[in-house]
């Protein structure tokens, strides 16, 4: 490790919470060079739904180099795109009647999030976004001004501006919480909005997280999502919805708003939709608002990704029918099953289990405690991370593909650690 | 071409410029599905330098997968990592004297150059940042209020604010240019920057690509460079280098600004840098600066790539000796030559040839007359692109590892087309 | 009329509502080039506190300006200055125990919130103000961003930031308002500042006119004002109240907070301050923030009015006992119970009365019909104005030296004007 | 004094440098309370024009207000104003053929500018201001934004943005400037605005002082100031001459630029305008650009002042024949005569007169020798102060009515003290 500390920068994170160096890495395990075998209930922060080094992925993308597939495009046409274009609409967009235009751009979640915002102010003409406490939408200076944690937000150096925060509405408030997570706040600040003396100016997009990940594993309820859509097309603002952490079926269906009858303006997509851990991001855009967009007008370099597209449209074929899905509704349920009973015992009142599909987190309202059981979980084969604010929330974001056998497994370790970290208290 | 057109953004670009669909691609070679074969005058906007499909590194990529080596790992450690590492250290660094530490972020420009920002920032407790005219650093609004093109930024739909636009330095200023290029302008910025009463803030950064690319090929003089450093360290700035264009041996060493006695407290690299088309992108920070970030402040899904180490460890293998920076420098003495033919037999003195290395640009000082050179190119079997104001220079960056017989092909079938575009006005 | 036409910016206002020119003027009194008398319920947009040309102030300022006083003196020491600081010291300071510096500015009141602002932002080192709904605060950019009405807003032609407009702590909501007043939304705004992942940064002020005027004649309740007190400074913030309207007598009492028990960290006084319609402004700053000024750090040419010390000092005197006082309590309760009679006749469940001592507003929850009401009275020999979102409310503001029979013949045309505007619907 | 320690702001700023309280004041005399004379070579800072208490000022003012005259009347008609206004466009505009709409704002300069701002804005559909080295415009957001000086800026307490600051085009440039004053860096400016990729947006405006008084008594070339015009509306900007200080005869013209041929779009007036230290702002503004105001959009309670109009009337007279200009001349060449003189005695090269009319600077390149002269000068009997970067310029603005005696007797104790301070070093 000690090249690591000679030569990369301080600011480097997760290596001190695992502080050992990978070598290999299979479906849910990764292994480092000494040769340890750890569970893997982190995925590479939501991106391996697939499994590290899924078999099919990786004779596509073997097949693909020895073709001498074009492994970067920019945004010329080539077939491994086409193909997953195809994969994409025929998987994903057809079965659910969805009509959107697919919209790629520099391979980050930020990059998606930045994107949509300018395409929000253009349609617009509008300058204000509302996010939402505690969402989580990149580093980047325009998408950070939309990021809560404050930790982020200060590294900017310069105010972050035109957006306006307000509260997230939970399916299950958090224990304690007065942020006013419900319907009345959202009634509020249409009031503000259709009050020409309020102060508020019209927005030009409700940027919202169907499911806050780094915020803390914060499940919005189908009826505030449908406030949201209703106020924001009442306003002319777009409705964008960050999918980034909890699509491409980490919740047991392709989008984590499936099924609530609801139809964002964009939907910015990254982490999981490369497959491999191969970068890719795409915005799914409304034609109606596409059209605003002028050619080449927001650009980047790594755009066309012939690799993520390969491995990704294999990803996609996970969604051609229901097996895959089938099974992580099963698997999370038994996390979520698990983390109740833990709660029950170790809870006194304090914890709180919150999550959907294979997205689940305990809150365990004390991010020193929370912390701890991190790093016992990595000294004892187990990774995975902690969020939220002062990160108090254990979450559990294991590939969707893991084995049950290592599910369980981790599960166990986690139980273990967890009693003898409240036994230390 | 369908399939794009019903699916794919408007905002598609290249595609419009090369429409065909690409199939495969090998060195300085672009392959169609029709079977046509392109030459490749544009590298994927200056990434491919070792070529499409670099044989040693579709050795290591598929030894990698193969062995299940970690693909995807954000800032943990793995062995694949240090590799990099070590050979960036080795084969960059340590020859130089180069005393910087390593930051991965998000992989692509733009992540790299907003991080830079934010560490200048927080380093000096400044807002500002110095900028040059025809600067172009990205597309995320931290990066974007750095570039200069209007149609870019016209797209942010909210004001680009804390960076002020000064002219650049150029080495050889294009024919009729009134924008200040020299060091007097720059005097002047110091003048206004001494006086408390000018109304200019303290700047906390100069941000400056020794040679811009997309710019209109504009070479800073040497001179100049040390003037803005100068200028730089007296006012208590820090000195940015925006290397990723013209970096990773385009111009006939590893840094454009080699040899040139400079020490940028940041240096921002990418596209080259992961060798294969595989994103990646790197900051160099001296360390006193780099001590100032706290672990995870900045972050990126994607700041762990193991194909682009993989891929980017053997680009730097290159970097051991000087065979193929001596082909380089070779090479693009027989582009500027040929281009510098050009213009003495069409150019009636508005043609201009600028560049360094396989960094070749023709100022010809008309955008539509270029629109057609590129296009006419297309149909005749070459791949290059405009740049500049108004894209009127025609940008020559092929393969570093380009066949000399495809780089004459290439050449000749632009002389052609360019002695036709003339004729046909 | 014409010259006016010809010559004057098309930006005049008031000189529409009453098209008149008006040639001198007494106590509660104007009279036109005509000889036409207006009783007037507008006291030059509450300026007039007591009464144009008070004879007192008159004969002052004739000494004054026969002794060759001092007129402009900038912040220099004069003997008029003195006096001013003296008596207001005597007259209002010392009875109500208040240690608070007196600061002059330029003689406006958006100078006066424009310095209090300056002032939170250097104490606190935080850039955020907490504004409310319907605030009015004035039109210079500083100011003007913490003004709520969209009107003024939008020509600005820059974006005002660094301000969140929260609801107001109405004492008495308006019918049918779904803004949130109460307290409840301030919690929640303690639980979003509470939460380092809210978004929100911690201000450095909030921004309060206990009541407020231009919006509508909206009076803070008791408990809220506490409410927002407490929550400035647990979060660090300063407490501004602005008293610029609603001050200086307005409601029976000094401050239109008197007697509530609270504390503010700054009070910005204009409008009535300088008794005669001579312009002075100046705030009340706790010696604990004002010491974090630098002398001269903010200035301002006309900060020294000699007219204004001799006038303002004139209208002091009327604090020396409670002979004035008691009248304004007594003409505001008639002035309220009229307007609550007229509710009762007219207002169908639609109209509210809203106000404290002489500053009444009758909520007729119909822009136009105000307008039209508004333009009846001034036919009818009666100056008023309407003010709060879409102008629905008629404010009655006339000089608390008003004499009763004034009051009452006013309160007369008003009652026809309505009965016959509503009768005419 | 000590009613002021103890009461007043530590922000007071003046009355340190003349450490006395002053009574009354009748031309260019100020007497203390101890009935000491002062020459007064300040004149409120440059408002006092016509005199401390001017004789037919006095006069029309007690008339007025023994006729119960409108002191007060917001932007309603009254017959001061309609004198007012006439008295303006009889003259000074109709002499000068110059067609403008007068409007009437707060009656702060700073509130002038800031109206022009926004105008500018809303005329262009544009942000930026280009504002001047050294450049002097107020104290609120708007207009500090175009203030140069750093120690004003760094009391806004937030970003001070949308303005560019460029190097003003002095006459004569200070001694060893290196700002770039000539007319070659307006033209470098010219080009980077016609480079759509020179990152600069378009602009508003230019706002400039013709002559910059708080910034060192720099007087614009007549050259530069044709060729900030010809930018301007080349680029379809608005030229705003901000004639604050400089303007209202001071210069021994009515405009500071008149003769020039220049044709501003907006001209800003206060501090003299209101004649007798009341205060009055007032802009000039093309009418073309004055229909864009809708009414009522920019208020400001004191934007009516009976007492300015009537004062300023009679100032206005002084314009009717050429007597007071005539004088204006010959007082301001004795002036620059003696400073010439002094400068050749004493300055070693390093002093330099610059001014124009009764605006006379002398700078001695050293600001706290400018300082300690200033004080002597007090000790002695004469008012004046300093001004530009770090204060080393001494200026000179009596009254323009100041009676040859006093004038010549002033200069002679600034001689006095000048001496002795060099002696003292």
């Amino acid at each position: 490790m000690k090249v690591f500390e000679q030569w990369e920068s301080e600011i480097r994170g997760y290596c001190r919470v695992y502080p050992t160096v990978f070598k290999s890495a299979s479906n849910a395990r990764q292994v480092d060079e000494s040769g340890r075998s750890y569970i893997d209930f982190f995925a590479g922060a939501g991106v391996l739904n697939f499994g590290h080094n899924n078999p099919f992925m990786k004779k596509a993308l073997i097949d693909f180099i020895e073709a001498d597939g074009v492994a970067h495009s920019l945004d010329t046409y080539t077939t491994a795109k086409r193909d997953f274009i195809e994969a994409f609409a025929n998987s994903v967009l057809k079965p659910r009647n969805m009509n959107y235009k697919m919209q790629f751009m520099g391979p980050t979640g930020t990059n998606a999030v930045e994107t949509a915002l300018k395409l929000a102010r253009k349609v617009t003409g509008r300058r204000t976004i509302i996010a939402f406490n505690h969402g989580f939408h990149g580093m980047t200076l325009g998408s950070l001004a939309c990021t809560a944690n404050q930790y982020f937000r200060n590294a900017a150096g310069v105010p972050l501006e035109y957006v306006r925060h307000e509260p997230f509405g939970c399916e299950k408030p958090c224990i304690g919480c007065q942020l006013g997570c419900g319907l009345e706040s959202l009634e509020q600040l249409r009031a503000q909005f259709s009050d020409s003396s309020s102060g508020l100016e019209p927005p030009a997009a409700f940027l919202v997280e169907p499911i806050q990940a780094e915020g803390g594993i914060n499940v919005a309820s189908r009826e505030w999502l449908h406030a949201v859509q209703k106020l924001a097309h009442d306003l002319g603002a777009l409705l964008i919805f960050d999918d980034i952490q909890a699509g491409c079926g980490r919740t047991g269906q392709y989008f984590s708003f499936d099924g609530m009858d609801l139809e964002p303006d964009i939907i910015t997509l990254a982490k999981g939709i490369g497959g491999f851990g191969t970068p890719l991001a795409m915005n799914l855009v409304k034609p109606e608002h596409d059209q605003h967009w002028q050619p080449g007008e927001h650009t980047g370099t790594f755009r066309g990704q012939g690799f993520s597209f390969v491995a990704g449209k294999v990803a996609l074929s996970y969604f051609n029918d229901d097996a895959l899905m089938n099974d992580v509704k099963l698997k999370g349920a038994k996390m979520q099953q698990h983390l109740e009973d833990l709660t029950e015992r170790f809870g006194q009142g304090r914890f709180q289990v919150r999550g959907k599909g294979m997205l689940q987190g305990l809150d365990i309202a004390d991010g020193a405690l929370a912390k701890n059981i991190v790093n016992l979980c990595f000294e004892r084969g187990l990774l995975l991370s902690a969020c939220g604010t002062g990160g108090k929330v254990i979450k559990m974001i294991p590939p969707l593909t893991i084995p049950e056998a290592d599910l369980l497994e981790g599960l166990t370790i986690f139980s273990g650690v967890l009693a003898d970290a409240l036994e230390a208290l």
